[in-house]
Order: C-alpha cells, then sequence, then structure tokens
C-alpha cells in the first residue's frame, strides 16, 4: 500500500502525487472566469497542504470533512507555499483497508495508556477530598478526554494533545516536588489534572481531534471560567470541603498567571504558581521541538509569532 | 444636645473639643518612652479623625469598634493631617440618646425604598427567566444589600452604597434604552442589578457598611467570578434557559471590560459593552463630586491617584 | 425601475448583475500581459464591492468618481472578498431617473430635521456666553453640517454623520443631567455640539459626505486642535467670558480623554468626563449594531480591529 | 559682609549658622502641644533649607515669600535631610545692603544680553513672514523673558531659565544645520525660539523667577495649546503665510514628541522632529550636569527619578 | 549562654533585652536637640532591628559594621516598626565565645558540600568543551563562591545563597532533563553554573556575604555583560570551540528572557529558555516561602511588590 | 551607453525597457502549470524592481547574485507594485564596459576620504587609552569599513554608509562639544567611532555592501555585545587603563538608550547620553530626507512604520 502513499512533508515543488489524505476543509467556489473549482485542505499524520480541483465534479458534495480520498495530482509553489493540483480523486472504499488514525495527527503515547496512568496517580493521592472530586470528574470525562487536543492551534493541537499535555506536566510536577518539599503535591497534581479540562466545553471537536471553532460559552466564557463552574458543580455533589474546592478553583483561575493572558487573578499560592510554570515548560518545549524540527544545523528558523517574534537556532554541536 | 457636639468635617486646628464619635479603629501601643497608650480612628457621618490618648486606661480592652464614645480633647497637626489629643473619654450611655446612624456615612436615599424601587423594576420585566432569576437573588440578599457598601475604600464605600450606586444606575440605563432602543431593556437591567452583587461575598462588612477586610474567597476568586457562580447556582436552582444564563454570565464577567482590571472576556454583546459605561459613569460622577467637595472656585484639587493622578478645577463661573 | 438594481448587501457568489452604482474610486491600470484595464469601488446605500472592466474603454476617463453608472457583468470570489467583472457599462442619463441619495450610505434621519433640533436645544441654553458662541459657530457651518460625516471611515462615516453623531449624543446628555444634576446642562451640551465641529477643517469631503483625505492641517494639527483655534477666534469675535471659552477649550481638548488617543489634557470638570462618555457611548453603539447587522442569531462575528479585536455575539434568545 | 553670610551648600550637621537668606515660603503652624511654630522654605543662590522657629513672633506676619531676612540658629538633621531651628531672625534692613540676586538662582549669562543675542538671530533670518512673528513675539513679551525660568522643577527651573534654554538650544540647531543642510534654518530657529514661549502663560512667576503655581489655563490647556493660540493670533495679526504660520504650530504642537508628553500629533517635518531633539539634548546636559555636581570620582549620584530611575557615574579618570 | 540571647524574630513591643547582636550598619548623628547619638542596624540569623544609642560614647567609633556588641536596652514601636533603645553596649571580647555564624543569615547547606556536589556534576559532564570551561571558572573561583549571595536584596540575599540558588537550580534542571530528553544536559547544567556567576564581580560582599554596593563595572555593564565577557576570556585561553563558547554566552546572555529585564536578546536555543524557567522557579520558591513563613493559617501575607504586589494565601487545610 | 540604460528611479507602468541591471537575488520556480520560471530582483543604484522570466533558460544556473545582465522586457503592475517581465536576457560581458559601483546604492562620499577623515580625528585625540584602542580598531578593519552599510534595512543600507553615518555623527558631536564644554570630546568621539564598529561581525555582507543575513554570532549575541568583546579584547592587548576601557564599553552598551531597543543599561555618563542623541539624530535625518524624496509638495508620504506610523509633510512654502 505504500506504493500509493506520499507523506505531505515529503511532497517536493515539481512532484507527481498520487496518494491518500484527509479532508481536513472542502469547499466549492467560483473562479473568476465563472467556473465552480473545489479548494481543499487535505491532511495526513506528517503535514497539511492546499489542494485545488479545477474541474467541480458532479458529487462533489460527497467530499467532506473527514473523508479518505484517494488522490492523483501535480505539485507546484504558489505565493511561497507548495499547491496541490488535483487531476483525478475517488473516496476511498474498503478495499483500500484505510486506518483512520494513518491521516491523524497523534500524541506519540496511547491515548488509553496515557489515561491509566493519571488515574493511577490521582490513585495515589492523600488527600481524600481532592482525589475524589479529580477521580470523579476524570472518569465522567474519559471519552473525550481520550481523543481531546489541547488547543485549537499552536501546541499540542493534536489527537489526544490534552492528555498528552497533562501527562508530561504531571511528570514534571513529581520532580519538582522532590526537589521543593514545601510544594503539596496533591494539589499541584489536581491543579495539573483540572487546569485545561474545561477545554472540553470550551471547543468543539471531533473523534479525531480537529477542532471546528469555539463553543458559544467557550467564546463569552472561557475554559478558565467554565472549569470553575464543573469544579464546583462536582464540589457541591462530592460535598468537598470548602476552602480544598475554593483553592483548586484559584489554582484554575490563576493558571494563566497574568490579567493579559485570562487570569483576573495571579497565583496567591505555592502550588498556583507551580502550576502556572510546568504547564508553560510543557508548551514551550513542544512548541520550540517543533519549530526547529525542520531547521538545519548552523540555521535559524522563521520568526515566531507566539515566542515574541523571536527566531531559534539549530546548533551545529 | 448639639451642644456636645462638634462635627469632623468642621474640626480645625487648635480646636478644643468635647463631643461624641464612634470608633471605627481601636489598638493599644508602646511609646518610645515605654508607656502604654491608645490609638484611635474616630467617626462620624461626615469624616474621620486620628486621635491619640496617652495614658492608657484600665479598661481600654471596652474601647472597641462600633462603639460611641464621648471624649473632650484638643486637636493639632501632625505631619500635615489633623490630630485629636483625648484627654477624657468614656463609653455612651443609654441617656445619652445616641442614634448610630448618625455616626456612620450612608446613601443619601433610604435602603428600603431604594431596595422597593429595584424590586418594582425587577416585576416589569418582560422575560421571565431574567425576571425569576434576579427577583430571586434579590430576595434572597434583601438582608446584606440594605448596609452593604459598594466598595472597601473609594466611590460609594459607604452604608447602602451597594443599592445606591445599582439605583444610579438602573435610571442611567433606562434612559439610555429610550435613546438607543436596539439596547434589550431586561438583559441591561439584570445585567446592573447583579454585576456586583457578590461584593456581598466578597467583603467582609458589619451592620454600618464598614467593611474590615477582604474575604479569602474575595481575595482567591473576586466577585466576578463568586457572581459567575451565584448565577450558576440560581439558574440550576430555577431551571433558567441555557443561553439566558451563559449571557447574564458573560455580562457580570466583562464588565470591567479590560483584563488588567479583571475582565478576562471583553465584552461581546451591547448590554455588556453599555453595562461597563453605566457602571464608570456613575462611579466617576461619585468621585468627581467628592474630590471637588471642598475646592474652592478658581482652585484645583490635589492629584487624584484614582484618576490617573489627575487634578479638577472647581470653576468660577 | 427595480428590475434594473442589484443591492450590494445582496450580491452572491456566481450571480449575474445588472444594475446602477455610484463610483467611488476608480483607476486605468495595466495587466502582466500589458493591456490597459479598469479598476473600480463601486457603491449604494448598501455596502461597496470592487469591479474589474478588463477591456479599457476609449471613453475610460469619463468613469470618474461620484458619477452613477450602469453595469453588466458576473460576479465571483478573489482572495476572499466577491469582486464584480464588468462586461458593459455606460453612463447614467437623465432618462434613467437616477437619485444620487439611492446611492450614498446616509444617516437614517434627515439632515435639516437634526440640525433644527439641535437649533433648538441651542436656543434653551440658560447662558448667555455659551449660547452665543455655540449658536454662531453652528449657524456659519450649517451648509457643511448637513453633509458631513463624523470620520473618514468607521462610525458615522455617512452623509449626515455628524450630525446624527452629535444629535444621539445629545439626548443621552439630557437624560444624563436628569439622573446627575451635578451636571450643568449647558457646558455639556455645548460641548457635545462642539467637540467635533472642526472636523469639517480636519477631512475633506464631497458633498455626498464622502472623504477624499485629511486637509494638510487636518493632519498637522488634528480637529482637536483646530476646534480650540475656532473657539478661540469666536469667543473674542463675540466677547465672551474668558473662563467659559477656557472651559469648552477644555471639553474640546481633553474630549479623547487620552493622551494615546489625542487628549494632551485629561479631563478636569465633570461636563468634560461625561462628553467623554457620550461619545464613547454613541460611536459603540453605532459600531457594535453595524457590525452584528449581518451576523446570525447564535452565531459570532468577525474580530473587530478597533474594538480590541473581540469578535461579537448575535443571540439566540 | 561675608562674615554673616553661610551659603546653603556650605551648611552642615551641627553647625552654628548666622546668615542672610531670602524666604521662599513661610506658613504658621500648631505643634502638638498646642502652640504656634514658623515653618520656613529658605533660599539663597546655592540651594534651599527648611527652618523651623519654634516660638511663634508677635510680628510672624511679616516674614513672607520674597523678603530676605538675617538669622541666628543651629543646624541637625531630621529624616535625611538638614533642618535649621532658628533662635532669632529680624528682617533685613536698608544697612544690611542686601542684593537681591544673591539670593535667587540665576542663568549664568545676563539676561538682557541673551535676549540680545536672540534678537539678532532673528533679524538674521530670511524668511520675512518667519521673521515678523517671531520678532513680533519677542519684543511683546521681553519683560517676561527677562525673567523667567523654563520650568517650575526639573531643568531650567532658575530665573532667566527659559532665555538661557533657549539660547543654548540655538546655538546647537545652528550647528546642526552646518552638518545637515537640508534642514531649513529658519524653520527651526523659529520652533526653537517660539516652542516654549507660553510657559510665560502657563505659569504663575515673580520676579525672581519663582513659580509659585501654574495657571487655570495652564493646567487646563497647558503652554503647548496656548503657544499654538498665540501663534495663530499674531499670524491673523501680522497677515502671515498660512501655511507658514501652520507649520511654526505643528512645531509646537509635536515638539514633546510623544502623545503621552504632550503632543498629540508627532513631527511631520524634519525642523519639528529636530526642534525635538534640541530641547532634549539641552534639558538633559543641564539636568545631567546638576546631578552629578555634587558626586565624588568613582561614586554614582542617587537614583533620578525623571531620568528612568538611573544613578549617573561620576568618573575617575 | 542563651541567657545571655534573643532572637530577633522573638523581640516584641515592650520587652527588656539584653544580648548580642552583630551591627550591619553603624553611623553617628546629630540630633534635634544638637546632642550626638548613634544609629545602628543589628543583625543575628533570625532577622534585623534598628537600634538607637541616645548617649553618643567616647568610644564611638569602635562600633564598626561586622563587630559583634552586647546590648542591654528596651523595645518599643517607632512608626509601625519595632525599635531598640540602647541602655548599654560593649564589644564582644573572646570571653564571650562568639560563633559570627551566629549572627549570619546563611543558607541551609554547607558551603563547602554544594560546592562539591556541583564540582561533580562538572565532572560528569560528557562534552569535553562544557567541562573544561565550566570546571576551570569554578575552582578559579571557589573562594568567592563559599561565602557569596545571590541577591543584594530579595532571594537568596543570604551567605552562601549564590550556591544554594545553583545547587537548587541543577537538581531541577536534572529531572527536567529526564522529563524532555530534548534538552541537552550539558549545556543546561553549564547555563546554571554560570548564569550568575559574575555576580561576584558586580557585588561588593565581605565575607559574610553582606553586599555593601555594586561594583562601579557591576552598575555600569552588569553581570550578563561581565558574565561574557569572563567566558570569552576563558574560552580563548582554554581554546574551546568557537560555537559551544557562544552557546554559553548567549545563554547568560539571554536568561533574564525580556529585554525590560536585562537580556537584550532572547533565548533562542530550547537550553536558554530552560535555564530561565528553572531560574525563576527556584526565586520564586524561595520568595514565596519567605512570604508566607509568618503568615497564619487563613490568613494573607502583605502585598510583595516585588510579586507584581499581589498578596498570598496561607491556606488551612 | 545611456541608450542602453533606464534608471530604476524612472521605470514606469507600461513601459518598455532595455537596460543592464545587477542581481540581487535570483530563484527558480515552478509555476501552477508546472513549468519553471526565473524570479528576480534587480537593482541599480537608484532602486530596486521584481523581475520575471517565464521560459527559463538552459544556463539559468549562470544568473547569479552580484552580475550585471543585459535585459529587454516590459513593465506592468502586479499587486501595486511595478513587475519587470523579461523577454530577453544575457549576462554582460567586457564589451558591455559595466562599472559595478553604477548598480550599487553608496554613500555620497568616496569611502577611502571618509576613512581618511576619520583616522585625522583619532590623531587629534588628547587622551593616549582612548586613541590608540580607537586607532587599532580602525587600522585593523580598514578593509571592511570601506564597503560596509550601517545597517540591512532600514538607514545607511548601502555600500559604505557604515562610514557615511559615522562621519556624520561624528561632526555632530564636534558642534555638540562646542556648545556644551562639559561633555569630553574624546570619550564623545570614541563613542561614535566604536559604538557600530561590530556590525561588520554582525551581519553578513559583500563586496557591495550586501547584507544577505545576519552572522549566527550576531543573532545570538548583536552588534552591542559582540563591540564590548572587541573592546575588551583590544583592552588587554593595548593595556588600556581600566576605568577608560569600562566606559567605553558602558557606551556601546548604552548606545540604544532603552532595554526594548536592545541596551541593558541605561546611559550614566554624559557623554553616553549624547552619543545615543547624535546616534538618533544621524538615522533620522536620513530616513526623513529618503522618506521625502519622491513626495510633492502639500503632500504626505505614506506611513512610515519605523516612524511610529506617521507620514511626513512636504511642505510648499
Amino acid at each position: 500500500m505504500d506504493m500509493d502513499r506520499v507523506y505531505i512533508e515529503n511532497i517536493e515543488d515539481g512532484q507527481k502525487v498520487v496518494s491518500y489524505y484527509m479532508i481536513k476543509q472542502a469547499a466549492i467556489k467560483t473562479a473568476s472566469n465563472n467556473t465552480k473549482f473545489m479548494d481543499f485542505t487535505l491532511m495526513d499524520k506528517t503535514g497539511e497542504i492546499n489542494a485545488k480541483l479545477w474541474d467541480c465534479p458532479e458529487d462533489a458534495e460527497t467530499y467532506i470533512e473527514g473523508k479518505v480520498i484517494k488522490i492523483a495530482g501535480s505539485v507546484s509553489i504558489f505565493k511561497g507555499a507548495l499547491q496541490l493540483k488535483i487531476n483525478k480523486l475517488r473516496l476511498s472504499s474498503e478495499e483500500d483497508n484505510i486506518v483512520s488514525m494513518d491521516y491523524v495527527k497523534t500524541a506519540p503515547l496511547e491515548s488509553e495508556d496515557m489515561y491509566q496512568f493519571l488515574m493511577n496517580k490521582i490513585d495515589e493521592m492523600a488527600d481524600e477530598d481532592i482525589k475524589k472530586i479529580t477521580k470523579a470528574i476524570y472518569e465522567d470525562h474519559k471519552e473525550q478526554l481520550l481523543y481531546f487536543p489541547a488547543a485549537m492551534k499552536n501546541h499540542h493541537a493534536i489527537m489526544g494533545g490534552l492528555l498528552y499535555h497533562v501527562k508530561r506536566m504531571l511528570e514534571m510536577a513529581e520532580k519538582m516536588t522532590e526537589v521543593y518539599p514545601v510544594i503539596r503535591k496533591d494539589y499541584l497534581f489536581c491543579g495539573v489534572l483540572l487546569h485545561d479540562i474545561a477545554k472540553i466545553y470550551e471547543m468543539d471537536a471531533n473523534e479525531f481531534g480537529l477542532v471546528k471553532d469555539y463553543t458559544p460559552e467557550g467564546h463569552l466564557l472561557g475554559h478558565i471560567i467554565q472549569g470553575i463552574k464543573l469544579v464546583e458543580r462536582y464540589s457541591e455533589k462530592l460535598d468537598v470541603d470548602e476552602e480544598k474546592s475554593m483553592l483548586v478553583q484559584h489554582m484554575i483561575l490563576s493558571h494563566h498567571s497574568e490579567p493579559e493572558y485570562g487570569s483576573p487573578k495571579r497565583p496567591m499560592i505555592i502550588e498556583a504558581e507551580m502550576l502556572h510554570f510546568v504547564d508553560n515548560i510543557d508548551a514551550r518545549v513542544y512548541d520550540m521541538s517543533e519549530a526547529l524540527s525542520d531547521v538545519a544545523p548552523g540555521e535559524f528558523s522563521d520568526r515566531i509569532w507566539t515566542m515574541e517574534n523571536r527566531k531559534l537556532y539549530q546548533s551545529e554541536s
């Protein structure tokens, strides 16, 4: 089957391509000569590419988001980016033996394994109140956790990205409590596990972890406020100690650390401050690794908007 | 009885004073010559003054916050501010016929009247969901509303100040909907009535509207978050339409308008934006009137820290 | 005649269009194949659209700004925006019975009526100095006031927009003085009426309220400074009390409230502060209504640059 | 007479002082023991010192601002600053042969000479419009120019400081036009001569260049706006070319360069930009020289608030 | 000996004290009644206190910084802070068996042990270039490292504070490389070990880790620039690979991460970014622990200027 | 030969062009129809233009950066900018008598003359330490100084631009020391001569002063740090007085004046502050002259991003 596969990350200017891809976005448009054409974003687990089908087929409506198609076409550069001109296409059928997962960017670890890892950590918690609220929320959201990304764009915007983000943060948090015993492990762990849990309500994602948009409540309130409401609701239901619930809510509220990033209160307990650090560290390691992934030794990356427009250096030694 | 009363706003350098005042703060301290003395903040409805009692009496512990005392003393200037040296003092007794209200700064309108005014406005609401949640919250918090101030310091930091603030905002809001019909009256009114309601949980105030401090939850979450949780709880209890509850929560969340002032989300509906304006207008009229209250025509006030350090001008014409 | 009219707001991708439009901008350009073509911005009272005429006609120079033309063409999407390809065009003639006003965005009220409304308010002023200077300026600038917009882009950038902006502000200001008697009505009214008067000198607008550009003095000094000079000149001529003139000038100077928005002095009298609020409220109501005008219930607008990049929500309920 | 003089800059902790000083400020106050005392700021041309007279004399009202007095007293340190305790004092009389100028900080050049220097530069101007407006304004304000300081505090807050500031700027401006011929000398000179001229109307200064306060118009409009109005008035009277007057006004308007420093428009002509530079250079040389005047080699000054809180270094080599 | 010792942290208002303290600062001053007195800052390992000796003794000059004295006196509150009035004092003598270390705040670990810990880590480095430069610098600065603090005020301003800061950072860095293998351990360790090394040249500290002031070069260049020059010098001497030296210099240059905090370049390699994080984490844990050390459960600390003025919460649970 | 030359600044839309240009950048690309084409940036001493050669020739690889070519083609506007469609091209040959300098933007003065001018100024220095270090650095870098630009883009990005920038600054600095004798001439001159010297190491420029990119060290450390290291190295080698070397390094470090512009320390000696001013003045005169060079009288330039987005005015008078 690999005969019929060209990974998007390997596509080059001038190449002829015959391969399968998943449709990320599809639209029917009108060209300046008044003819219809199709405009696609195609994806596989290695990347994305824009594609055009200049003769709009009669069954255009069947080529929709989430479908895997087989195409034949050729590649050129348009405004500095690669573009795929499709000559032939069809939907994949059962005989093609397509594994959807091959076409989706996913976290490097199995979601089920990551989930179990986190549940084990929860089981080790000493504080019963903190344990029961964390556990209940993780049990009730297992289904979404298995595929949710941690973001719409930027870091961890991949299937299972939310779990992966939380897992690495938790490992970091555990090390941190070894070096600094003043940090209370249960609080920090709980903060790590729940700080982004309401992303599940903030974003509208499909089973492949692709986010179509924010939900209305996500826009109007945001995952920080939604997370606080979630904790409040479970606290009442499970009769959690009021101060403990308040501190968990405070950790969620303050985990972006600065008002301009969405936290109206700054961290006022040491675990909230450390939660902010491990969150930032994990996002930064992820983003920097990504940005440097295709930079040659001795060269710099492009300017990175989300890192104050700096360039990164791939060192030679 | 006025023989025995000198309003604090009338006290002058060099004056001999015999009068009644309420104790706002009291502390026993040690002077540099190792003797004990008492340090007071005294108040009446016209202002506050620092006072010292250099010979600490045996019954020092009976002079506590909220008590009205009779004193005799003399006034001098210490570091630019008036200070009262107490020569004699005693607690007021029944025969003194003290009316506590004379010693407390209060809103210029009766709390009960303001409350009724607001309840009438609620009764006129057309949207049943919005009406029922607003009404329930106002009914359940009537007791505190009758005395709560709108702030610890700054604008409306007086007994009944919260109701007074809301009432004037509501009058302004009503006018605004007359000029701009695009603004939905029920939403704006609801926003006005509930935007600061959780100040009741944010601050720890006594029956005279004096705020001792913020509550822990007030510090760690703040009245904006507390208000959202309150609305969420009542919405569930009263089965309010989800979108409506979400919009009310959004108005509360965004009413400070900017992240650096505590609103992680900016107003996204027109009523939220207008709520922000009427809130600011009322606070500004209050603060500017206060600041100019003792400035002579043709003169400027001192620099005002909370208004970007500007001075205000008392015009002559 | 409506047979020959397609409102720009109704134009869709793929549509054939035969209609009249006013030319907002016209230019003759050379294509990459070295042929000449015409590039238009066409407008009617519902919006604007870009249009191309690929074969440059011999009478190209007759198609100029402000002319109404009849065109036949077809619509496609180019870089995300609708574009009209013109196949045929001619200037409108007398027989077409064109009413220029149909092609221009105008305020929803008659300019003459708004002007009279404002003159009546001026006549009711109690302070003779303030009345005479305001009245003289309004009488001397009546001609321009009847068509001037309030801005080049953004809020009230429509024919009669300046009067409309002032009228709604004045209504709001009147209500405000009812709620807050401490605000002196004559000063606030005068501030409202004159705060933007020098836009007439800042911008170069034609009889339809279309602004071609800022004037050199508009660029180099700006309407705030120009307004102060105007008030100074009339004050001398009409022998206005010096302090009153100074306060009117101060209101103009400070009405943008913050240095970075053009006011080197912040409001130092309460009327100047309130002028700033009613100015902002009116602009915000206008802009928010515009931004939401074509957003479906339950949906969000695009990000709005002039409102700190936020999106607005069209609520369902 | 030097027997009876101790320069303030030479006064030390513990010293007995018999000397003449000018009263800069005087006030009668009440001590905590209810007795009256006098609180002075005394000055001579080398500095200022706080002084107390604990027994308030009967003729206290005769010791007022601007008077030169003879005192005997002793010096101690109070809260980190030197303080003079006065034991005896009297007003100076004719026999004392007091020269007021000895008690006032003045520019190092004669005011009349500086004024003539500037008038000569004006006479050399080639552009008749610019020459006539600059000359008229300098002739009409000669009296105030001879004593006005350039500021209330900070740089050039000395008698004749405004002329001194302008003269040094003009010398710098002349050099600048030699290096950069693209800069038009007449415009730059005019900008230098008039940029701060309205400080005369902004501040209320006495004949010794001591500023008591800003004037109301100074507060409400500021010398930049006042300067523009002044130029406008003279332009009309002298029939100056409109564009030239506009450019002079623009130079005044933009000479602080940034909105947050009072210029709502940034410099848009090269002479306006250069005016800003020579203004800043002269102020900075003055302030840095002052700040380093009593710092020993190898030492740093205190932090300087007006220079972004930096310290300055007195180098050894 | 404990009979003669009252730890400063235990001193209370009104107490009689007989104890030994180290002189941190001493000055002879003149009181307002013209008599001399001595003003001290006294310290022990638990804190500092201001002290006055009203009768200046003949041997005043012998009471200098770094000496341990025995005093008898009494305590009162002056302007909100405890003050010690000394009645009797003498220098400690040999018979007092004073251990200087008891009077100095020191890191909780032995300096020699921390130094060995770090040298062992250096020995484990795989990259020979990085190992040799780090080792040489640590060997050549061992003497100062054993007592140097990490700051003049703020975090780790204690004897041995620099080593303590580096050691905890190194432990954290090691954990970090376990979680994130993409981080190169040698670079990160080298960055940790050398990032603040030039504090030794930036500050002028005595053998007890007390910093008198910054050095001139410390003021004019700062430890970041000084550190780069140090690495450059050792790189040349030891013939270190150019790119490696450049990267070490870059880590030092960028470790404050933002220009306004002293790093003109932001981190461009992942190890530089992580260095910034572990530096901040260690400082924050230190400062937060300090700030909360005397706050009761359920209470908040004072506002903390260096943490954006926030208060910290001592939780009850 | 001028028959075959069309200066780029004179090229117009629609023109046929036959001329020689230097290749600034060249690339082979694939069009959407899968054919190869060449994409050029061509330059002469008057400007730059984009050019396309749609039929990629067999000898495409010979058309490289720095070569002068003869072309025939035609001009059109593409996305608002002129574009040259090449019909024929060939490399220039000896017979064409090409003078490379005609195709490169250069400073208006001869590099050798400017260099001599500066060396003469160095020879006049009184301070032997400062003279020897400045002289040695200028002698050792003469070769690069003769062609290096002062920037990659922006001001003085021309061949010899660095020398031209330094020369004009030095003239200005000399005048400045005449007006303000407090400024030490040797320090200021040294600062001017060395402030940007390490641009030679920061940027990778060819013999025509064209900068391809920053060097890795330029990116990671920047010319300010590189300059300090250069001075440090020469100081050691030449045995320069330590304080003097430190001050020269401080001038380099602080010459951008503000942290956000790359100076972690602000100027702390007067010469450092003045260095910042003359640097800014020269850059600003250069940029403003450039920006206004093709603006008609009475018109404004486009918005200029590097000058806070302002427009400049070309005055009529």
